[in-house]
Order: structure tokens, then sequence, then C-alpha cells
């Protein structure tokens, strides 16, 4: 490649969160980066974008380093959309997203931000990876990632991912000591069981907050990135935007 | 089955929609309906969940003939959680979404609040489908889809969809004369060319609404969902939330 390869950095924690900091820190080493995050946190939006309401673009400069900087008041879908289609001078090179600040393995992966974001990089026919460390913590060590990114980032500048992939890399909460090495996984079967709390507000009626318990349905499975994280590797997860069950399209045929 | 089947209803344009009104309708033919959906339009919220804000429920009586309905501040992914954790009185036996104002085939499935309830349906272990008319007025005629979603529930009443698989329906702007069928569909490869117009407010400040382009990158292939709608089918696409490149997780393990 004659000129530098064009990263863009986006996360769903927002463009001052320590894990955006900490990824586009080690872009740097590898190209050119462009970072267009959302303005405050987009934990759960999943691939939503903002098409009745509108947007707002404010430059910023938290990153010493980067080429170009914006926060964006949309999701992290609509910031890849944006940079794409706006901001930056050419098709990027690679997207980046995250560390997101939380774990987005098994099927976390379809409500999470992060992961959204890689999705629209990898639909924008660009390598795109999303890398969440499970620490929910906004002071969380990332520390323990940056040889396991630094490997991943090269390898994919060097063989691009296939045209409707990217990678959904998952990390434990360990050092770079006690992580045992990077697994290559499928999404575990799981859910979560919703336990919605209910309070009152100062007039008496009710309001609810989300709150959840987490099932993972295949525990002893050792192929699932649920297995990989905790037996203590960090784990890594091809993952599609075609949705069609291929497997049961014959039979579908057969039914209707 | 003993008792009658328990059917939830949602969509994303609003429990006072024309679409939620004709697909409830047609669900009371065979069960007990059940009806959470959002209080107000949710398009293109896509697998959102709301974590960061509460979350208001609202008793009503829009539809004549449901067992219960309510309206929610929340998502379409988010009515889903409420109904199968908190409002219905069992597990549903069936969840349909829609029928949505417009397209929600091939990449639309990604975006839309409506499909992403049917898969959270899925999520739920739940038969679901949802449903979308390629017509996006709110005055919308619905009356060509009625003997096809007769069919299709009727169907999947008998035969329950397998473990996380929901089906993605769309019906072109045709009456029902002009359909010419129901086609079994895997989604087609495309994707949207945003143009963010550009616009300045009182104050001289630019804000921006998202607006694009759709492309389809593989308009002659006959066995996807745009090709059966540009050619006066309904299509039905089986559709997954696993997002697993099953195919490509040998070639991750040889490169990294």
């Amino acid at each position: 490649m004659a000129e530098k390869p064009l990263i863009l950095v986006t996360n769903d924690d927002g463009i001052n969160a320590n894990g955006i900091l900490h990824l586009s820190n080690i872009a740097m080493k590898f190209g050119d980066v462009y970072i267009i995050a959302p303005d405050k946190p987009q934990s759960g939006m999943g691939h939503a974008i903002t098409i009745n309401s509108t947007l707002r673009l404010q430059k910023s400069q938290y990153h010493k380093g980067a080429l170009l900087e914006y926060n964006c008041s949309g999701t992290p879908v609509d910031c890849v959309k944006m940079a794409v289609n706006k901001l930056l001078p050419r098709k990027p090179d690679l997207v980046l997203s995250g560390i997101n600040h939380g774990s987005n393995s098994s099927i976390n992966v379809i409500y999470s931000g992060t992961m959204s974001a890689a999705i629209e990089g990898s639909l924008e026919g660009t390598s795109a990876i999303g890398f969440s460390l499970c620490d929910y913590s906004p002071h969380a060590d990332f520390s323990g990632t940056t040889h396991y990114i630094d490997k991943i980032i090269s390898s994919v500048l060097a063989d691009k991912l296939p045209d409707g992939v990217c990678l959904n890399v998952n990390f434990p909460k360990l050092t770079f000591k006690e992580i045992k090495g990077l697994k290559v996984c499928r999404q575990a079967k799981s859910n979560w069981v919703e336990e919605f709390d209910e309070r009152h507000d100062p007039h008496g009626n009710p309001y609810y907050w989300l709150t959840g318990k987490f099932i993972n349905f295949e525990p002893e499975a050792e192929d699932t990135d649920e297995w990989a994280l905790q037996n203590g590797y960090a784990s890594i997860v091809p993952t599609l935007h075609d949705l069609t069950a291929h497997n049961y399209i014959n039979h579908l045929k057969n039914i209707l």
C-alpha cells in the first residue's frame, strides 16, 4: 500500500471514554486515524439509525494524533455513515470500534452499538473489527489487550476480511500475563431473562428500569465465545450481516 | 392445543398505525391477542434497547378484541421484553410484528424495528414473524396482504419455526389480484449510499438529515427478496440471530 492505511475509529461509549482512547492510540501505529464517535453514551443502541430527527456534528480534539475528529449526536451506526459518506477523504481501509467497556460476546452482539458500528463498516465494504473488554468500569484497565489488538489489526490489514464479514473480539477482565491466548469461536446460544425494576415517580406514577440475568444455554460448548472468555481466552467471532437462515429455505418452501 | 394460541402483536410504527390494526385483526382469528407496542414511531431503531433511561407503560384500548393492550415508551425490542417478562400471562405461542409501513427486505432487516421485534421473539424461543408492505403511506392499503398472512400464520402455528429462526415477510405495493404469490428467498446483497442533507438552524448552526439511495448489488438474482418484490411476489426470508460467519472460522484460525 503506497499511502498509509486510513483507519476510522468509533465506539458506543462516547468519544471521551477510555476505551476509544486506548484503541485509537494503537490504531495510530498502523495508519492515519480519523475518529468520529458519539457525543454521549450509546450502549444498547444496536443497529439504530436516526431517521426521524436531526443529527449534529462537532469538531473536537480529545485525541492527540488523530487527523480529524468529530463527535456526533447520533448512534454508532450514524457515526459510520457520516464518516464514510461525508467526512472521510476516501473510503477507509479499516473500521475499528471500541474498546467497549463491557462484554459484547454471544447474543450481546445484537444489542451492541459497538458491534453494529463494525457491522456497518463491513456493509460499506471495509474490513471492520469491534473490540470489547469484559469490564464495565469507566476506569477499566485496557493494557492487557494491546498485544492482541496489534496482532489482529496487522493480520486484517495484510489479509482483508471477506465481503460481508467483520470480527467481534472480546477480552476477559485479566492482565496480559493472565490471558491464555486468542480463540476463534462461534457465538454462544444465550439470552437475557429480563427483570423490570418498577419504581414510582414523585407523582406516584410507575416507571421501569430494564435489568436482567444473562443465561448461557451451552456453558460446556468449548467452541463458543462464552466458553473462551470464562476460561481465560480472548474470543474472536467472525460476524455476518446476512441474516438469512440458508439451511431452512428448502424446508420453508415445502411447508408454505 | 387445548387452549387458544396466545399471540403477541407489536410493531415499530406505533400502536395507532393502520398496519398493526390490520395485523391484529387477522391475528384475532387465530388466538388470544395481546398488543404491546410503542407509543410513538420507532422506525430505524434496529435492535436498540433502553438501558440508560426509564420506560413507561400505559394501558390503552385502541384495538377492539385484544385481551390486553399497552403502549410503551420504549423501542420495539423493549416492547417484546416487557410483554414476555412482565405483561403476558404465559409464554406466547407466536409473536407478530407489523405490518410495517415500508419495506424491510434485504439489508433493511438490520435497521428495522419491526424485524428486531420478531428476532427478539425468536430469541425468547417463540415462533415470530415480521410483516412489511412496500408502501410508506400512513394510509397504505393492506387488504392485499390478508390472504397470505392467514396462510403463513396457519402454517407456523401448525409447524413451529426451528430454534433461532424467525420470518421476514414483505409485500409489494399491489392488490391481492396483482400479487403473483409467495416466494421463499434469501436476503439480497444491498446497501444504502447515504446523502446527508445539510441545513442551518435559526442560529446559523448546521444540522443534518439522513437520506439515502438504496443499491441492490445483485438485481438479477432470482432467489433474493428484492427480485421477488420487484417481480410482483411477496417475499419470505427465514432470518437468524446467530450472526456467526461459520464458513470463515477455519480460515480465521489459520491466519491468526
